[in-house]
């Protein structure tokens, strides 16, 4: 194949663009200002040699560490110099594109204090900490013990003689573990342990203990300390995740974080006034993983679609095809049908990641401003909404990154596909910030209290998003429900796909409420909550795919409204809405079609509906993907880079693999000799 | 937690069980002769230190193609000290539990010569290929092609004036790129490269290409060879993946494998008489990727229940709560209904996939018989059912153990699981022998055949595996067919479970066919045949179902037929074979019901029924993954070990990672310590 082949395959896919790929970047983040502003850390990160990740592929855990520590102190730097906030922050994480030991210092251990810290604590230890004479770190996971604080294993004991707590690891089971940054960077930790008091437990609570001498970072005395070694896929291969495990430390009284419970000097504990604040949080960082998610994913459809525009295989005579013009030249891969069924739903579900983001950080900043003029009526259900789509989005993005992977075939599973450290990048997320299989639970007990009161005398109450829940009330007309849609073009109405979703949320959901109610379906055990959990885990899912369909509807309107798109970038964004509303009620069609809701003859038409449409998006994929703006840099990636050339950078590539930097192997002689010429030389 | 818990949880758990460990485990091998074998060659390597894998954690892949290789040479001479034969070879390469250099030396460079070669090829090549003297891989891939052989651009071109091959890539998407032992270690390689003579373009054919000298291990003049660098997951880190360039390299015209295409001395090529015969070794490779699965997925379902089964979290009121004995214990995890029904499908697929990997291997083992006596007859059969058979279990098996690995929460995402080196060795098995998209397309061909057979003068003639064709032929009986099923205990009869499938597979197999003659469902696009992948994906990942289930039942039927099983055995067995159907239905649910054959009221019965399979096995579940008889040094795992120690093991495990050998981490002086100290020292 001509060398300049794949440059001008892309070249060629870009002309056919239907839309502004710029108008279409500004409104996927909202607005050219965010645009340049992101473009401006980006480039950053970008020119600084420590961030320069070219030789990222050999290094393995010590070196990587090392490396974290470098870009970790080089970051902290830049944050200084530029007057860097808690958003730029955002993007600085994302632009990075690993996990560093420093992270944890600004995403949790300086929040935590500022927000549970008194005035006095704060004024103490926050200057320190941003000018980093201090680095901190957060430990609340054990060995034995993750989500459930309550079972926490270490404990800080209140020793009156000295006004002291003794912080103390009876176990190796009670070791702090998985910590970020503890491994070789902190010098103190934000530590939950179990506050003592007089032999009474009074649950965990927030203390900060000092781990490395500020002289020679040494550990402290009666404290072990390290790295909890390397992780799956060879990923957070930067970050020093460590554990610690006290012996009988001794802090101050001071060092408990105060500003909601707290300890006299006489060793008297007062209560928390509100035991939810908390919660804030944890909402925020599920909020932000929405968006996260559109990131990442969006970096794994950027790299795939580009690539399979450039990779030719076999030849496929369709009308599409320009192997009929130039016969020397096989198929685009892009160009079969089976591909793009797989692809271009998962570029439609990046632009619905990317709206939901908007859309839940709203909500959350809504919830905020609401919780600080005392309006907690909110809080419920961002907590709900925020755990379903957690759940949902993380899943559904990490398994995605590997179907682009997949899709790419051999050379896919190449380190150099960039894909590979974007999952293991992102698959973590399905078990932090609370695991995805737990966290459907949320969503589930919120709506079995909002059927309460759907069914009370006042069903008005109703949060909006569960508005849907007045559909069960009478369960016999929910039964007999059926869709409306008598052909193919009845699927392209949104009031259509929105009243499949919210029929099959109601149905899903009072079920769910009347097998807690009545005790069980079929099996002979009493039931408990957890024997529901299965029901929980799709109900949650059902409305996290509700919301997002209908949030990205909604930010089409929008952007109708306010008039902050072209026409022909409005036109593409409502194909991408239709395809990824009905292609999730594809991919989940039984849930539409076991209560007999759908027919078999609108089953048929969907599926015709989902092709129809895929095949819409054939001309403007290359220009979806070039509309998310990640610049090479960012993606890394020898098959997806912006110029397409695809395989002379897989061939200079593999030239800097560093075994290739010796004509004999390391090994020969040892091994390699003493084998061939066991039975004597050879002439062949 | 007392240190001392994990190992009785397990212990306990263990007295549970109601059938004999170690008669369900000859059941799976084929009785104790061959458990004792794959036992005696596990030891063989498992006391070698060339094999031990307690750094493989910290290898970066230069480090890892050096022991790659030293595992190679040691591997070389143990098969010849011990005289091992093919099969023996199979389960080393199991054992070795990762990919090495030396593989296909065994597996593609022998086989090759030996089923291709002349007879003096032969005499020629396999002597000195068999004691090491030289050694092999297989050269096909390129990289700009993989998979479409008649494109492949590396040429070789008959020079008749000197009798020779000229090899040569023209461009650099021409070279070599993917052969595993080319890296580093081949001396030879065979080369698919297309002949061409006196201008003429013969297609791809076999040659043996030297690549390095015999003398020092340099390569020869023109070939620029080397390693293509880390691949996706740190996997397949010890094999040196290589490229190679050919730059007009002369090879002896007898370097060509002759035993069907022939050129002689004045340059007349001679056609093969059966092109087919080539087909053989695709067949096998694919065949024993079944059994690959059972090993590779049965791994991960005994680490993820050993480790569940220890693993304590929260509190769960239920019957078969211990915490009710002891309430300081909280709830085992693999007591919530929600793993439960998440881990135990995964197991009964472990033994499905055993089941099929017997089947399908004898299927090979029948066909191979046949075709020495001339009989072609089974051979679309196995090449459809060994591709759709392959295309779907190594979906399943690869994602299955990442769900096993997101099944143990936070620690699953340890390196130290063991299970990402697992997921990392099983993936790309989705890939290599026929990407899985494109192999699907065997099945749905060979099905249309058949249906050609089903509506011919001799129906009969349709072949076993496809008899459920006939249903079809009355189209509209078919469409009006519904299941049996009046009751939940309806769904364990192994006819109503069978009768499931093959409709559905009948269904669906006439649909393309019908979307094949009439050219399109609803689209405007005149039909080609890659506009029917999709349904071709459907119905060839629906008969691979429904033969894995019929064969999981028949082994079943044949085990009570030959009293090899004991009767305990044979219960458990069936409640799996009934959870690995009924879950398998559960999962696919949309295609029992977009046509109405399932009602709504089966469907639920269906739900309730998998429930309480699910509920049945919780007392088996450990002595199941016992029962597959994988050794600790085969698993290594920290967290699935026997003995249940998962804790400790986790715990002495991080206590060797390299970092921690240094008090004060690298870069303390140069990144960290200048960061601490830019503001002055601080006292707190």
């Amino acid at each position: 194949m001509a060398d300049s082949q794949n440059k001008k395959d892309l070249a060629v896919a870009r002309t056919k663009i239907t839309f502004d790929v710029k108008d279409m970047t500004n409104h996927i983040y909202g607005g050219s200002t965010n645009v340049e502003h992101r473009r401006h850390i980006i480039d950053l990160i970008a020119k600084e040699p420590v961030f320069n990740k070219d030789d990222w592929a050999w290094l393995n855990h010590s070196d990587a560490v090392k490396r974290g520590v470098a870009m970790s102190t080089r970051l902290a730097e830049i944050m200084i110099e530029h007057d860097l906030d808690d958003l730029d922050f955002a993007i600085l994480t994302e632009v990075i594109d690993d996990t560093i030991p420093i992270l944890q210092h600004n995403s949790l251990f300086l929040p935590v204090i500022k927000s549970q810290g008194t005035d006095e604590q704060i004024q103490r230890w926050v200057p320190p900490a941003e000018k980093f004479q201090i680095i901190g770190c957060y430990a609340q996971t054990e060995l034995g013990h993750g989500s459930n604080l309550s079972r926490l294993e270490t404990t800080a004991t209140f020793i009156p003689e000295t006004d002291e707590w003794e912080i103390d690891s009876t176990t190796f089971t009670a070791a702090k573990w998985w910590i970020g940054g503890l491994g070789v960077l902190a010098t103190h930790a934000v530590v939950q342990a179990r506050l003592v008091l007089r032999g009474k437990d009074y649950g965990a609570h927030v203390f900060i203990v000092p781990l490395r001498s500020l002289d020679d970072h040494k550990h402290l005395p009666g404290i072990e300390i390290g790295d909890i070694g390397p992780k799956a896929y060879n990923g957070f291969s930067k970050m020093d995740n460590g554990f610690a495990r006290f012996n009988k430390c001794r802090i101050p009284r001071e060092n408990m974080l105060m500003r909601f419970s707290k300890v006299s000097r006489d060793g008297v504990y007062t209560k928390p006034p509100h035991a939810k604040l908390s919660y804030g949080s944890m909402v925020f960082l599920r909020s932000v993983l929405i968006r996260h998610m559109a990131l990442y994913f969006s970096r794994a459809t950027t790299v795939a679609t580009r690539y399979l525009t450039v990779r030719r295989q076999f030849n496929n005579p369709t009308s599409r095809n320009d192997s009929a013009l130039n016969p020397t030249l096989e198929t685009q891969v892009i160009n079969y049908p089976m591909v793009q069924n797989r692809l271009f739903p998962m570029i439609a579900q990046s632009y619905a990641f990317f709206a939901g983001g908007s859309q839940m950080t709203s909500m959350y900043f809504n919830l905020l401003s609401g919780l600080s003029s005392g309006n907690v009526e909110a809080l419920a259900e961002v907590h709900a909404m925020s755990s379903a789509l957690k759940a949902y989005a993380t899943t559904f993005a990490a398994a995605g990154i590997e179907e682009c992977r997949k899709l790419m075939g051999g050379h896919g599973f190449s380190y150099f596909s960039g894909l590979s450290h974007l999952f293991a990048s992102a698959v973590p997320s399905n078990t932090y910030e609370g695991d995805n299989f737990v966290l459907t639970q949320q969503m589930a007990r919120y709506l079995l209290k909002e059927i309460k009161t759907a069914r009370s005398a006042t069903p008005e109450r109703v949060t909006p998003f569960s508005k849907y829940l007045l559909l069960g009330l009478n369960k016999s007309a929910l039964s007999r429900t059926t869709s409306s849609v008598t052909g193919a073009e009845d699927w392209l109405k949104p009031e259509v796909q929105l009243a499949a979703f919210e029929h099959r949320c109601a149905r899903l959901a009072f079920e769910l409420s009347d097998a807690v109610d009545q005790g069980g379906l079929d099996l002979e055990n009493p039931k408990t909550w957890s024997d529901h959990n299965i029901e929980c885990y799709r109900i949650s899912h059902a409305h996290a795919q509700y919301v997002l369909v209908l949030w990205f509807i909604q930010s089409i309107h929008d952007a109708i409204a306010e008039g902050s798109a072209d026409p022909a970038t409005i036109k593409v964004l409502e194909r991408l809405s239709h395809l990824h509303a009905l292609h999730t009620i594809q991919t989940n069609l039984a849930d539409f079609v076991e209560d007999a809701y759908l027919s078999p003859s609108q089953c048929q038409s969907l599926r015709a509906q989902v092709k129809a449409l895929v095949t819409s998006l054939a001309d403007d994929a290359i220009g979806l993907v070039d509309a998310f703006d990640h610049p090479d840099f960012l993606l890394n990636s020898a098959l997806g880079a912006n110029d397409g050339d695809a395989y002379k950078r897989l061939w200079d590539k593999a030239q800097t693999e560093p075994l290739n930097q010796k004509v004999v192997c390391d090994g020969y002689e040892e091994y390699i000799r003493p084998l061939l010429k066991k039975h004597g030389d050879i002439k062949l």
